[in-house]
């Protein structure tokens, strides 16, 4: 049975590292009366590398530190952990969890797509996680995968504009725009921020999608179903594993904002 | 008080993940008969983004790990940790220890360089390790550092030749190029890989160092001098925290030839 917690519970929000803090940024401007406690796993990150068993492992350590906060439900902010493991954490835990997968699929209803090209991790893109929603939830839809491994180091490195990104975006997605694809998945927390970038190489025919976006409504809509929604000081606590040498310049990048309240943590502690 | 152990015992030798595979290489081409140990924190790699505080907790764990097997001497093979924590570790181990930096620092010596530079990750650059032992050893040679971080996601992508590694070199490595730089210590494990890339961008007139060879030698000198040499068969264990997505690609690209044992470890088990 699912532990939906209170409304004034916080709002639980994990991932790898700070790239989650994209996703914190689309719920704090759809949800801005919500607290949030978003723990960001840094000293292991990347997970996007990592196999899908040492995903999975740190991912429950990760769910076991938001346990202490009361969280009403817990956003899974990482693509690689949405992809790899949402389903057994899913069997493993009482809170409401939600993904970033469906949301990508999500997005694209009501859009006239027929050719979708989707990007991230190696781990997301070995999982065919997206692949096999896609394949469910619209018949017909021809679907293009490749694994942008450099975007997750470029974004972090704040190379997000010029001719190293751009070089490296056309090698990426020259094969995906050969198959005339119409809109394009960002499937991982960093590539937001490269999606000037991105537009730049694909063009205006290709529709560029954000999965963080669409997870803040789905959240919303989870929220007010459930009768869950506070009207709190919409308060956000960041807690991080490390605090990693490039903290100052890319927090800035990946939240829009510096968090007011920031903890490290040893999850092994 | 130094425990060295026994000849009989194996070397043992640490790394955030298998980039630590290029020392390897080198050790055993040296010294073919000595079996080796290997530990790579391929859960928590890269460690070279990480601040101080979390490289030395996570080396000291790796130490702890090698330490069951009756290690003679341990090589920290890792130039993030050899640079940020190993006076720390020295302090704490009973077990001699080899770290990067004195082998980059000793593999100019009788060379007439009187402009140096050096390239590693963060951690090692920020750390200014090489900086103060090259100031010390050598009198009025001019050094010039810099970060390189794209180069380990290059290296372990297998992206090691072609226009993007090229122009991301250049990008690093011209500002050392217009301080006329004679020679180029490779801060890295990661970088070997790169040699022919980083040779192109820097020419014939700049001199590339690479401490892992020069860590062998030391190694070797250290073994003889405390009559810790074997006559063995020559064995490598290698001991992962994580058996990652590009394993099977990369582990050949960093030691050269497949290991006959590898397996998968917990630290916190």
């Amino acid at each position: 049975m699912l532990n939906r917690g209170h409304k004034q519970d916080p709002i639980g929000v994990f991932d790898s590292g700070i790239g989650g803090l994209t996703v914190v940024r689309e719920i704090r401007k759809r949800l801005p009366e919500e607290s949030i406690v978003y723990f960001g796993d840094s000293a292991r990150v990347p997970y996007g590398t990592k196999s899908k068993k040492t995903i999975l492992r740190f991912a429950e350590e990760d769910i076991n530190f938001l346990q202490k906060f009361q969280v009403k439900v817990i956003v899974s902010a990482c693509f690689s952990i949405s992809s790899n493991a949402l389903e057994e954490l899913g069997k493993e835990f009482q809170e409401p969890l939600i993904g970033m997968i469906n949301p990508g699929v999500n997005a694209l209803s009501g859009k006239s797509s027929s050719k979708v090209g989707v990007i991230g991790t190696n781990a997301t893109i070995e999982s065919k996680a997206f692949e096999k929603k896609l394949k469910d939830k619209f018949r017909g839809l021809d679907i293009y995968s490749a694994a942008c491994p450099l975007f997750v180091p470029l974004a972090e490195e704040g190379w997000t504009e010029g001719e190293v990104p751009e070089l490296i975006a056309k090698k990426y997605l020259e094969p995906l725009l050969a198959r005339n694809i119409d809109s394009l998945i960002l499937g991982c927390t960093h590539y937001p921020l490269l999606h000037s970038v991105i537009k730049k190489v694909v063009g205006n025919k290709v529709e560029i999608i954000e999965p963080g976006k669409e997870a803040a409504k789905i959240l919303e809509e989870f929220m007010d179903d459930n009768d869950l929604r506070s009207k709190g000081d919409g308060s956000l606590k960041v807690y991080l594993s490390d605090i990693p040498r490039n903290f100052d310049r890319t927090v800035v990048n990946f939240l829009g904002e510096r968090p007011a309240e920031i903890e490290l943590v040893h999850l092994q502690d």
